[in-house]
């Protein structure tokens, strides 16, 4: 996207952190959980992530405030089933809560190869790629789903009865990883307002206009709420399916029930672990994996590329950037923060 | 699609299925391989899925023929970790490779609440669906994939380096299941043939032309061989994704390996089962999930559909329809079968 007019400032990463750790103290988190949520936002913010890091902090602190996520809960386990366990958030802070389960499956697959852990009663985990890196970086290949509210129409109808149900896919590659993190839906709402400010047409059809015609206008998606699921019939499919499945294996809601009310909580996530050195090839994974690598950076690039990156590749850059000369915040963003 | 003058003839399932275990049998198939590989090449037939039934046993025989698919070849397991296996296929046909790995997926599953079972070094699964079905109709919930040969560009590329890596989920439902069954392309090159042959544009844009743009011509994607993922880097990273895993977790080949050469076979293949009746809720599923299906059927269709449905639900009335009248087959399709 090109340069926006919008004021921005740029953050250091022990700035940012000590800010968020400041505010979550004061809303009552123990000391250990801001650390570890102050980290989490910092570390989405650094690697560029920011609708789900420092654009979305104060959002997370007015959820606090208004009861919706609970600073002192614990998640709990209601039941355990070998490599297979089903846990209650207890509507504590999604970040940590996803850290808990992540960590719970890589534990189950350290001793069971593979390790599932599905929680309900959640709140937004903000970045999936979080805890699929975590996992990738510990030497586990990663499956992880959450639901959402409802945002998104079924293939073949126009309101929306799908949530656009993120899903994450990584494993470990040299000291880091290839990391798949995607919505079903193929562009949000915060994309579509931010094309609209920029006044912008979308890169790819990005849902529907009120006549039902195919559009990358981003303003007339809003107005219809038509926004399009990734390969139409099949991402609207595969939303369904990764709800069902978060929905059944927690024990907790599907989106249908969390869209009774406007709040985003009560989610359904999954955390699935494989452990890799306990395959019988453990040893030749990196070279088999350089090998995958190597094909795909071998692709001929279109004329609007100079390289074909695997998911997860931008990270590497951004990080260094933004390690180096700080994390771009809009000032409008930071000020809000500092006040709070 | 509309109705096309190509003659058909319809064929019942009894003779399908006998038709096909003749030939087998000739081929050096056992009776138990012959009888399991026809049922499953007419069940596919039977509910729809032609592409992966009958239009393609023909091809099948070929790839017995010239050596690819092995008629007396036994998947072994190579390495045991407990609640995760790796096999090797030996290059065995396909589907009783994946039949094998489903039902020991589910024993693994019984055990430990979730198996997996990964397998390399295999043949073409046909249609992903049918070990979607069988996991379901035994209370499971299932997760699997494949990789192919390569056959469509990665998202900013121009030339064929990831395979359309078809991924199937599934869940038990009511007597039947819920079954999304989908390939990584928005339409497969079998698809753009078809409506090349019937003069038709596709539904929504399924690739590039030669110039780079988006189109629903299928003709100029054929020309340009610009297939397009799935929402575009979506699909694209979650077909890189699927393959990894596949060949990381059966010590098997990747898309770059197998497309080395024009056969697509070496495949590797992932299946995992999850054991319902080990969960906590497991008697309150059934309620779960019509609440979500019966929300998700209340969608409001749009002007080209009567009914929003969900994943597999075709499959109900189509097998209906064609176990009431036959199977409707391509005359040319069968004519060849009969001459086998």
């Amino acid at each position: 996207m090109s340069a926006t007019t919008t004021p921005t400032v740029k953050i250091s990463t022990s700035k940012m952190e000590s800010e968020f750790k400041r505010i979550l103290l004061k809303y009552n988190f123990t000391e250990e959980k801001a650390t570890k949520l102050a980290e989490i936002y910092t570390t989405n913010s650094l690697e560029g992530v920011y609708t789900h890091g420092v654009n979305r902090f104060a959002k997370f602190i007015k959820y606090v405030v208004d009861g919706h996520i609970k600073p002192d809960a614990e998640p709990i386990c209601i039941h355990s089933a070998g490599a297979l366990e089903q846990w209650n958030g207890q509507l504590g802070p999604g970040p940590l809560n996803a850290l808990m389960c992540t960590d719970r499956a890589i534990q189950l697959a350290s001793q069971q190869g593979i390790g599932c852990v599905a929680i309900g009663n959640t709140n937004h985990w903000m970045r999936g790629g979080t805890y699929g890196w975590r996992a990738a970086k510990k030497g586990y290949a990663f499956i992880g789903w959450t639901n959402t509210i409802k945002n998104m129409p079924a293939w073949g109808g126009v309101d929306a009865k799908l949530g656009n149900n993120p899903m994450v896919i990584a494993v470990p590659y040299q000291e880091e990883a290839v990391v798949l993190d995607m919505a079903m839906s193929q562009f949000s709402y915060g994309a579509l307002d931010l094309h609209v400010l920029r006044n912008q047409q979308l890169s790819v059809p990005g849902g529907y206009d009120k006549n039902g015609v195919l559009t990358t206008d981003p303003a007339s998606i809003k107005d219809s709420e038509r926004t399009l699921p990734i390969g139409y019939w099949k991402g609207s499919g595969l939303s369904l399916l990764l709800d069902i499945l978060a929905a059944i294996l927690s024990s907790g809601f599907p989106v249908a029930e969390i869209s009774k009310t406007n709040v985003e909580n009560r989610l359904s996530q999954v955390f699935i672990a494989i452990n890799l050195v306990k395959l019988k090839n453990y040893n030749s994974i990196p070279q088999l994996l350089q090998h995958i690598i190597d094909d795909y950076h071998q692709s001929i690039p279109d004329k609007k590329n100079s390289k074909v990156l695997y998911p997860g590749e931008r990270v590497l850059s951004v990080r260094e950037e933004n390690s180096k000369n700080g994390i771009p915040v809009i000032q409008k963003v930071w000020d809000e923060i500092l006040g709070l």
